[in-house]
């Protein structure tokens, strides 16, 4: 095979390509933000007090209480996707290319934040079910799991700007570790008691200050081994 | 510590903020948008008139007429979300680059924005019990306060367009004073009657003519005494 | 009053414009988008087949065939909402600035476009009854009349691009008259018999095609007027 | 007629096409993605669990296990409602202009895209009546067959970016084939058997395997043939 076939299959092979991939992610992340943004809105509709016709002033005020527990998973969830749509805002502000693999993971991503009303909506109905607990902590679990593979797969199918180092991108992989990792372990609790799965989240708190200060330790000292070696043979080359 | 390792330093903090901040503000305001938008639309859901399976005229005339205090508060709440997309639209003309934080306080924004369906369901349903009435006036407070929180902020953090002077972030800070003051002052009244806190409401319009009057005439009082003075360094300058 | 401090004034007003308005529309246009793809998406929930827990092949096929009156409200709304989106795409493009008054008309055209899922649940629901022929009647001649209203407005603040022409204007201002006059006289006729103010709607369509006819017949003339004056002016200045 | 009477015609067609055509379909990506994200987020309300209000433990594990079927419609409408964001991600990355009939022709696969939750709320309550089956069916095969109509359209309007080789053209608008053929074919059979037509679904996946790779080998031979004439006409005129 001569340089001049071997260049023409090239070319057929960029022009197979020429709509699959592409150099700016601007759609992929608008249409992940519509996403997100019906998402949190639709939490909202399990709010919706359910009044007889012709209510009285207790049945109103009682209706509103009953509303409490959903409210409370109202909250926690507006807060996790909110969260989310942080951390998949920074990822994408990483990631400069597009290719079709990319876009499932993000579809992936993005089945998981779709269906968060689902266990909402059963959250804190009973907390006797060992269930629906379970299932809202898979669901989180796997909101942060499926970011990081389409974060991984980024740096492995070289998508990704070159601002983002070795570093920056190890720390951003781990930044979530306390969240999945404190949900997956719940699971197994909830089936012991729910009061237990559900109070243990809260260990999310003190279990990230603790990690993300390791985690920020060990990035510094990369980051500064990096820009030292850099400085170096800036210093030899130059002297 | 040597000018070297202090540079080293720096970069290592660039580095880490890579993915955390940034030049344009296009994604979180076009997340805003899209959340505006399904709030609104939402609105709509409570206008949804319930017939039976075979209705008579009558009926339909009656579901019609039943719906009213519902058409009442979905205008009320799509005028008052309206505004406050313009007073967003306004603000976030004026912020040039974002942070974190500045996307943490527009999620709280977000979250009474997203919130409003459920205070407007329950308007205009009973008069009678002043939990309703209450929970509305406080979420309306709360998107203006919420709003200024994050006008504050983005000053503070140095996240501002140059166009926008001293007097002008004070002009826009104190524009919503007459919304959120109008509606806070009605909470406790909606305990004595919740009549007088519906009417009460009515008071923005003539507070905010009165009190936008004054806040122009500080506005352009001292943007004249600013330019005057820069006219003065000029000719200075010049002469 | 001097020319140096009317020129200080003139820079205070600048100050106090500069979140008012702007060079470009995205913003606007995208928050519409994102209203007209949420009203059109939810005019789908009242096809929703509601059927009981264990349903035989029968009720599921009756349930289906008593959705047909819904599932015609639905394809007349999507179609009249699409065209308005066509619409607007159109009169948006030759909007080139924003101020205040054009984001609030704006929003009055929203406001009936969010609002359409009402009138479209009632409307097949029992040709009986007046009121829910003649509510949607309205709210799509008011659709039409207030995009008019902010192409008139558009115009008279200068907000327009230099490429859309006073006969242009004209021609898109006059494009809806069909639709909104025909939907407009129906209401009357629905207080006779719905059927017929149902039916009349149908006269939409030969209707557009002779008006049209007119309206480019008038814009022709009055683009080639413009024209061979710019010519002959041309043609004196060069001889 | 002289060229100077011509020359006015064509600026009057251009005057008058200014509004309908444009250069970029930005917009329309847009309003695209936010109908895609609305009708997957709206799949997701047919997995509300109806509760009791104060539900058992075993009613609560009742209603999850119900709701499978359910989610089985959820998941299988959200993978074909997804694959098919992805080609118009990519069809749309090969248009480059839009014009009126563009616009329509999105707006009636965005009707598909947006009527996608009634088939899938039907698809697994009962698999005994055929309607529900064929219905899903045909709603999934016209959403492909209006994309491929709209992708032809877009070349013989001449609306394609060059990028675009006819080789390549052909390889998209073959590449759904499998999808919309085995969906339209499973239609008779559903009126034999429901469960041969839903198991029928399954055959997309090897016939598109075999499929794509006599499509692949067609564009390949294709496009060697483009680059070889082109190089040999390279050479001649170098030559």
């Amino acid at each position: 095979m001569n340089d001049q076939s071997a260049s023409i299959a090239d070319r057929v092979t960029a022009s197979a390509q020429a709509l699959r991939h592409g150099p700016n992610t601007e759609r992929t992340v608008f249409f992940s933000d519509a996403v997100f943004a019906i998402a949190m809105t639709l939490l909202v509709l399990d709010l919706r007090v359910e009044l007889p016709s012709n209510p009285s002033v207790e049945e109103i005020n009682e209706a509103i209480v009953e509303q409490m527990p959903a409210f409370a998973g109202f909250l926690l969830s507006f807060i996790l996707v909110g969260v989310n749509w942080i951390n998949h805002h920074r990822r994408f502000s990483g990631i400069a290319r597009y290719d079709g693999r990319l876009q499932q993971l993000n579809l992936l991503f993005l089945f998981f934040i779709a269906f968060m009303p689902v266990p909402t909506s059963l959250l804190f109905v009973n907390a006797g079910s060992p269930w629906p607990v379970a299932l809202y902590a898979f669901v989180v679990a796997a909101i942060s799991l499926s970011l990081n593979l389409l974060w991984w797969y980024a740096r492995r199918a070289e998508l990704m700007d070159e601002k983002v180092s070795e570093a920056l991108y190890r720390y951003s992989l781990h930044a979530t570790v306390p969240v999945w990792g404190v949900f997956l372990l719940s699971i197994p609790f909830a089936f012991i008691s729910t009061d237990i799965a559900l109070y243990s989240w809260l260990l999310i708190i003190p279990v990230s200050i603790i990690f993300n200060r390791v985690q920020w330790r060990r990035f510094v000292s990369r980051e500064t081994a990096r820009f030292a070696a850099e400085d170096a043979a800036a210093a030899q080359a130059a002297g």
